[in-house]
């Protein structure tokens, strides 16, 4: 997943990232991302109460459909100063718009970082022009870099597809870390295209696309107030998409794969985090059962604690899945483990009791080989219905609680 | 809270604690209650939808409102193990009825520690006679000391009353430590008062106290498969208790700080916990929004690590109580801390936007040193309506996350 691969700038993207002074440490922390010209945006946001200043703004400017930068700075959130940071991020903008000599309007913000800080607008402000002459096709890295905070890696994935003969470009650049839960996390996701499409189109496409792939992750379980993923599409490429026309599919399903990586990405390097794995529990009456119960185990600390030291300890699990909130047969309940190569299965639990093919320490030694590894699979099956949910989840370390415990200092 | 207080134990009623050899270290591991003669009974379980083996016999046990003695071990939950863990815990019931001499169906059942390893009936059934001889008024402390998992001390409380001129004695023994949350934790709880009471007013009893003890803290959000508080009454002491009785408001006031206290010991003594804290909501339209809010706040694993290190990082707080699933105008929402004794009160968020009253250095350390102290509390104001909801939570530390990683090694 980290290894290195091609990217693949959509044509008509500028991209830039630099040094505003905003982090305490001499990082990048300023980023923007240019169409050169108007693109079709659409964007989906955290669904916390509480909305950080660039996500009130985002979520009003992207109503029109257009959009032609992102202006993205690390190190400061934004949230939490009322009004006063609503007039702050709006100075930003109103200095990019003039010297990107754009509409205001076309600007959209992000913020990721501390909660409740005053908000360094004169600083960014200084820094926009330098900002703007950094501008260039290949400025993708420098951009990534300026979003990140905890991130330890770059989370970078894109696409080169053809369709009706031509190349289309994809390209999903993110950034995780902490605070990461399911309906948005506090991930910023930008997602561009020199495809070209309506905003009805784009709109559809992070509908359809989000929810199995964004939504499904968890490191913590708390929800942030600055989650946004932005999709632009430039039309450079000449290719239109839409849902009737062809190449269709083949572009969902390229932007679906960006997604899902990008996800697992922010899963996979969240604070402290040694290793990530699936939650999918099956055989439910509904698929809110389903949820349900794969949220409680993919976020129960117990379970995430005995995984960092790959301890099976499935007693965890269905004391996890046992406080959903959901009614089931505990005596029909069962318990899988899945390698990531799919080859090793386990029965560890077998309708309501310890497996009778999962005794000794042979086969515990099993089971913990598998939960060392990436990308392992927890299977709960409950055998009162058909329906499904994944969970993406990671194991929770005392590297976290050392992150987060001096987060701010 | 842990200063050397007197016990109580209440008369008629004998405590052993010895070592069965069922923990891997020689520490005390198998307990018993014996009240000379059959005493009211009343009892709550986990909400979990796994139940434990005892807790499936006690819950059925409990119907006849009579019982005479409790069966206590740590070191195997005896749990996830289907009918063979049914079996295994009624082989201990047996042979401790023909050692007493009592009906079977007097002897309730409870079991702490590992979910999933065979139940280690043999050892307990070979134990039995060295631990009925032990049986002595003083022996609460062995007792208590045999029921403890990662407890680090020992938790009791007890008063003596005075009630129509006369002495009545209530005890109170716990275990906590981790997988707590309420509606239950890996909580073991043991009430016994020499008063004489019915089933249906202890039943009563239990009912008012608990939601409002027991049921408010939480550790880790994880509620066990094992939970059990029982409440015994035997009327030793020859005062009769009731609600149309002289002293019931006495007598429930006891009962009540007498699991307050213990509540509270077991969040202080949680995993890894080095200080618990008060989350009270205020102003809600509706006490389950009040109660969903405090929830979320107490269990935010980000927040908690931020307490560890006495940060004041309220964007934390106003995060998790905005994904509570509560609808609230944020522009409405106010934060402020008190100090344990009262004294100090900080706005730190007023009406959506951080208190004009908390800036600088200064205002910060002061909060600081407010999150260091035991017994603080954050309070989160949303002036929608006039309900509150109070939980008892604790900061979440490396130490959690090492004793739950090696928990079974």
């Amino acid at each position: 997943m980290w290894s290195a691969k091609p990217i693949y700038p959509p044509k008509g993207f500028l991209f830039s990232g630099i040094i505003a002074g905003i982090k305490k440490k001499h990082k990048n922390d300023l980023g923007l991302i240019l169409s050169q010209k108007p693109a079709s945006a659409s964007a989906v946001f955290t669904t916390n109460v509480f909305l950080a200043a660039p996500v009130l703004i985002s979520k009003q400017r992207i109503k029109a459909g257009t959009a032609q930068a992102i202006l993205v700075n690390s190190g400061n959130a934004n949230a939490g100063l009322g009004n006063e940071g609503i007039v702050s991020a709006k100075k930003t903008s109103k200095a990019l718009a003039q010297k990107l000599g754009i509409k205001e309007s076309m600007i959209l913000l992000a913020s990721t970082g501390v909660i409740g800080e005053k908000f360094p607008a004169e600083k960014i402000k200084n820094a926009i022009p330098k900002l703007v002459q950094n501008l260039n096709p290949d400025g993708v890295l420098e951009f990534t870099r300026a979003i990140m905070t905890t991130d330890t890696r770059e989370k970078i994935s894109s696409r080169k597809i053809q369709i009706q003969g031509k190349d289309v470009r994809i390209l999903g650049i993110a950034k995780g870390a902490g605070m990461i839960q399911p309906k948005m996390a506090t991930m910023l996701g930008f997602l561009m295209t020199d495809a070209e499409a309506s905003p009805d189109t784009l709109n559809q496409l992070l509908k359809q696309i989000v929810p199995h792939t964004f939504n499904r992750i968890t490191i913590d379980g708390d929800t942030s107030t600055n989650d946004s993923l932005f999709l632009l599409a430039n039309g450079a490429s000449k290719v239109k998409i839409a849902p009737d026309k062809p190449g269709w599919n083949r572009f969902r399903n390229a932007l679906y794969q960006i997604c899902l990586e990008l996800a697992t990405m922010m899963v996979a390097d969240g604070e402290g985090v040694t290793r990530y794995f699936y939650v999918q529990v099956n055989g439910a009456k509904s698929k809110s059962d389903a949820e349900k119960i794969a949220r409680q185990i993919a976020n129960s600390p117990l379970l995430k604690t005995a995984i960092s030291a790959s301890d099976p300890n499935w007693g965890r699990i269905i004391a996890a899945a046992g406080i959903a909130g959901v009614k089931f047969n505990p005596n029909h309940a069962s318990v899988f483990l899945l390698s990531p190569n799919g080859k090793n299965r386990m029965e560890i639990f077998k309708h309501g009791a310890r497996s009778k093919k999962y005794r000794g320490l042979k086969q515990e030694k099993r089971a913990s080989k598998i939960l060392s590894k990436n990308g392992f699979k927890i299977i709960f099956h409950l055998e009162s219905g058909k329906e499904s949910f994944e969970m993406i989840s990671c194991d929770l370390t005392e590297q976290y609680v050392r992150i987060n415990a001096s987060y701010r200092t």
